[in-house]
């Protein structure tokens, strides 16, 4: 067990039941979560082959963390959920380490500073960070923000106005190299990041056109976020579609799906045409491997380029683009949208598939204690 | 027929036999291309699926043309194979119009002034232009440049001095923004624009890593062109061979072939690489469609661009790289290599297909005519 933590796997049965065993618990009497003064958590298991299974991941119960000189201890409201998680699973290098076996499941997190040691975080202060999919953190604040929960409730420092928001911001902005009157598309239009670039894109001038699975998602892009117009994939021919939408080829193209929409759009690129590759969820659960864009030498036809982000490469400008995206909250221009899931992170699992079904509308977040 | 041009189409048989009837003969007499006073042509006489074969061609003959005013003809001494002529043969939009069924076929050609009605060219004058694959071309002048076979052979202004030469070097120096330091990797090394990419980022500081078919040609782009180090693709595995020559990663990919060579670069990017889209020949035949690159999602990893090019947007510049390149191969530090075929413009069914078969190393040349 890494780092030597003590923790207790749960029995699988008894999370499905929403209930859990308090390790403090001397007998095995049932405790609700919201009553047991542990620390709950999710743990990868084993690294999944397609879909992640109940199999994949343990769920444990530890003492809740005391900080140590220069520590504190965060418990935890929200949890982001991104489909990048899905490649954290995954052995091997990527853009970041992969989680390991028996590590507690990675997440971007908000809560509250419960306890402190550190001189830098107050009980009390509330905190964004890399907390992990558990209630309680330990941490010694490295690469915590504090956040303030006047400004936009705790979720939206997930979305918006969190990586989600910046991905989106610097994606679209640099990446992407937005100038006024071109046409965008964004894939995944819907979702967290896919809901933010379009909704910046006109915000900068350009014409939008949102690519998203289902008829209610579409009509929310056009008549709540005011895109120019909405690709329904599940119904329509996409590359037909884009013919009418673009009829002068797509400009920046906002890639966050892969597969057979990313191929589609490469046949309407605009000359000069930049694709952001940010990511690729119809791939993630890939298991015969990913399927790589056909369409690739429209990139010469086009003299288009195609180029992967990161977003922790933006991090000395994070602070530039928040203060940009909570003015627009502010104005009412910007709308942030998170869809919050119950139950605790035992929920976690279950919450996670919801990304790979395209069940979520805007920003997906797991609730897991009171704010 | 286009235009109402007066042909007539030779006999394969008669073709294969390097032997063709003259228009002018009053008799069924043989008689040897090189005394024939007319204009043989190679049309295009299907979209081929596939290898071109003998039947997607039409040889014919023609008289040779007489200019009007403003205009003038030229005796086409060399003609340029290039990889990019398999893509004009196909029906559809790209980066430049497809040659039409009956159409003379597109090729950049280099010859001599035979006659003349044009004030800006004189009979004995050497010229480049799109002549097509024929002995004679009538031209306005239009994107004709004049040529001094005193600085270079006429052939070396379809290679290093011509368009293969502007491809490796914009592709290189603009599209691919070499730095001093970077490892650099091109496939089709050995071939006509990958020669030159290698030997110009030699030049720039760069180590270089070539890509190529055969031992043979490895061992000149590694002994007789001052490569680094080359990988022979047919005998190595490429991503292994390319852990062992480029341990720090690849900034810089120039990519002429496509397929299983990107996939295995795309494994070895460095952080912020930049590829160059320049050709893909190894899909070009495909009859099962083009194959992308399924390790794509590496340019996220990487943060790297993947980017096509087409050299005519960099036509304002020629003469600046012209003038680089000129002087490099006077000074010795590049080397120009072109591989000549003999036969005249009747063999250009069958040279055109050494490109595919990886045959030729250097610049693969028709001759069509004397200097």
């Amino acid at each position: 067990m890494p780092g030597g933590e003590r923790h207790e796997r749960i029995d699988l049965a008894q999370r499905r039941a929403g209930l859990c065993r308090s390790l403090h618990a001397e007998t095995t009497d049932i405790v609700a979560i919201e009553m047991s003064p542990v620390n709950h958590q999710v743990r990868l298991a084993a690294r999944p082959s397609g879909l992640p299974r109940p199999s994949d991941w343990d769920l444990t119960v530890q003492d809740i963390p005391t900080p140590a000189a220069g520590e504190f201890v965060v418990a935890i409201s929200h949890l982001s959920l991104d489909p990048a998680m899905r490649g954290w699973m995954n052995a091997g290098a990527s853009y970041i380490e992969p989680v390991e076996i028996g590590d507690v499941m990675r997440a971007g997190a908000v809560g509250r500073v419960s306890a402190s040691q550190h001189p830098g975080f107050a009980v009390g202060d509330h905190v964004y960070g890399n907390f992990g999919v558990q209630e309680y953190a330990l941490s010694d604040g490295k690469g915590v923000i504090k956040i303030d929960p006047s400004l936009a409730p705790l979720p939206t420092y997930l979305g918006t106005l969190g990586m989600t928001g910046m991905t989106a911001y610097f994606g679209l902005l640099e990446v992407g190299a937005l100038k006024e009157g071109d046409t965008v598309v964004v894939s995944g239009a819907a979702g967290a990041v896919g809901s933010v670039v379009g909704q910046i894109a006109k915000i900068k001038g350009a014409r939008v056109i949102g690519i998203a699975g289902g008829e209610e998602k579409c009509r929310w892009l056009v008549d709540e976020l005011g895109f120019d117009a909405a690709i329904d994939y599940k119904a329509q021919d996409v590359r037909r579609a884009l013919r009418e939408d673009a009829p002068d080829g797509v400009d920046v193209y906002f890639d966050n799906v892969g597969g057979d929409i990313l191929d589609a759009v490469l046949t309407r690129l605009a000359r000069g045409a930049r694709i952001v590759i940010c990511g690729a969820v119809s791939q993630y659960n890939a298991t015969d491997g990913v399927r790589g864009p056909n369409n690739y030498l429209s990139l010469l036809v086009a003299r288009a380029s195609m180029t992967g982000m990161v977003v922790f490469d933006y991090a000395a400008r994070y602070g530039e683009a928040a203060a940009e995206l909570a003015g627009w909250l502010r104005d009412g221009r910007l709308i942030s949208r998170e869809d919050i899931v119950d139950g605790g992170v035992n929920a976690f699992p279950d919450a996670l598939l919801k990304l790979f079904s395209g069940e979520n509308t805007g920003k997906l977040v797991l609730r897991v204690g009171s704010d």
